[in-house]
């Protein structure tokens, strides 16, 4: 069953590989059926060149394997959490891409300093908080979903497609699957981009607010005149 | 019409990507007729798999789509200025390659250290002033057009083929479409080594200016004596 | 003789070239057998395309030669220290990669900013105190073995499974010749990020304790959870 | 005449370009005959694409072309100063290659932070002084030379194998063109490592004598018993 959208969840796994967002095993991307009751996610810890559509785990939305006897990713329930509060999220993305990673290390969050930000996100990216050593210690990754949802409390999560976990590394989302793996890719530039922007300026502040939402708005707005339209 | 520089410049626009400027659509490269009356840049929002030559889209120089049915990079009015002002400019290049784009937004201008900026740009790239909120509102991509010449008022482009735009990141220029990406590629080495210089000696001061006119002179000069000559 | 492990020798040192941790011949794996009677190790300062699984070298325990004409790596004697004082260790890696090398010459541990580095290693990761003039001088790689070995005093070498040699570089290890390997991956990947955690907050502490140890029991724990089992 | 040499200093070009040190035409590399008669150098500012082996260019040690019609490269003087003053010296390579060309952007030697640098180089890299006026404007690429063979007064080419020109780049030899070229990648690989070293640790000293003559005589020493000798 759900043969499509475990090919694309399958493909948009591949590419974490082949843009080199990760090494070994180490991110998971997911999808959701439109009828919001199926994820389909990557088996936990398999080698990519093992991976196959057919080997894609579906489970329900209490993360009960429904087909197939792989287990899926161990960060499955950090994904449902997202699905869950998001009704508009079709496609979940973790990986310890480096510098995503070295920001969530930092317990930063990512200050847009450019067009390049603002084309994508529609503002800073957060880093969350520290979880307790409860919230470690009792269902991990369900609380992990959880801090993700508590640090974008009151957001739109389709114009803020990205969370940077505490001591850990990015989750990010988005229209589909594939959706998911593309803001991955601008997270990681434009995280390097930061960085760097510090550097060559200790003194720069965030980018002009209009500026920002002119970026954001000619690609994203009601009124966006960014590509051919459909 | 025009099918020879709709190729010239489908071939720069490629190089974007395979000389690792770019990452999905964020640039853009054009060309002009030798009358000055068309200019031809790459689609609006176009995946590089899918560019051909002939998608390339042809404005006349108040911008209007003269050929085909695809909109024009939305910087075209950028690039229109800078053909109007500038006129020994035959190619223009739009990226958001990293170390271009981290200088300008960190809205410093790149000093020149070395002899490799040298041989190419007769000084310092300068980085623009920042736009006013009117400017980003009314008529964006026209105004950074008019930023880029304001910040050069007075010199020659061809002698200085690259501005930051502040908080955004590079356009380049040349004689062709194809010299406007080989301006691009070296401003994104001269970046990358000027903010490693200043970081292994803060007080480093810019090359001396009698290297730097030997370096660019042995090129561009009249006497030029670097290559075979023609 | 020992065909087999020559071959999983000779594989795991052409990864090194392969996973760009090295160049030249900045390199050398071994993989020892399982009556600990004899180490396959790579021939000395022989180019990698003229490498072969015949070319491995097999040493007995001190060292002597016992099959083939060629020299063992000039370090072989590191890699016999390692084996004596951990029997639980069955392959050794030594690089000269970017990273570990950095952090080695800076004569500084890599503390564990994240999860990334809790996935694979128990904890920090150390670097030898400075060989002494007679140290050098006198039996220069046994010695190097033995000040590995004294770093790791009391620890368990397979959940610790690398130390940064003083102004020199890394030397890791695992259940196999090719194990020694991905942990020189990872062990790169983490020191990238390391350097840049700190950049981004120079005030950073180590990641907490029990973060640490969710994600290295997930992974190596009695109770892990990640993979498919076996 | 000269057909070996010429195959081998092209070779030795080729792996410029091969190896990531250069971009465009930025690099060039001669070798010389064993009776230190004529030098062969690469052409000025031909395309990679474009050499040949029958496209080097011949010179005397006056630097008059003996056979072909293309130019040697504009730096061809500053070889030739080289071969002068360092008879044992084989072939000469200077590229602009990112990380060497940033230390002499600074105007700044290579500390010895480690052993890879002691296991080519027999101490630090200097940096030549700045030239003078009067040295840039006459004679410049001579004058390179000159300053080169002054910064290595009293010293041997071939334990010191590299000079950072200041404000310039590297100009690297060995005994042969291939060897030169072997210099640049290590000299940029620890210029890399040298950077970051200071950056993790700034109260770094160099690497203690003893440890260095070690590694450079381990390797190149009279009882050197690294590689499987000859």
């Amino acid at each position: 069953m759900l043969e499509q959208l475990k090919k694309q969840v399958y493909e948009a796994n591949m590419r974490l590989k082949n843009e080199n967002l990760i090494i070994f095993t180490w991110g998971n991307v997911s999808g959701i059926t439109e009828d919001r009751k199926y994820m389909v996610i990557k088996p936990s810890g398999v080698d990519y060149e093992l991976l196959t559509p057919d080997k894609m785990v579906i489970c329900d939305m209490d993360g009960k394997v429904i087909e197939g006897n792989l287990k899926p990713s161990s960060d499955y329930k950090t994904h449902l959490e997202i699905y869950k509060a998001a009704l508009n999220v079709n496609g979940v993305c973790h990986t310890h891409s480096k510098w995503a990673t070295i920001w969530a290390q930092s317990k930063r969050g990512i200050p847009n300093y450019g067009t390049t930000h603002a084309d994508y996100f529609q503002g800073y990216i957060p880093c969350s908080r520290d979880m307790s050593n409860e919230e470690i210690r009792e269902d991990y990754e369900k609380n992990t979903g959880k801090i993700i949802v508590e640090t974008l409390e009151g957001k739109d999560f389709i114009k803020n497609k990205a969370v940077l976990v505490s001591s850990h590394g990015p989750f990010t989302w988005g229209n589909s699957a594939n959706d998911s793996v593309d803001t991955a890719i601008v997270l990681e530039e434009i995280a390097y981009m930061a960085k760097y922007t510090e550097d060559l300026n200790p003194k720069i502040d965030s980018i002009n607010g209009v500026l920002q939402s002119k970026h954001f708005d000619r690609k994203h707005g009601v009124n966006a005149y960014y590509g051919q339209g459909n």
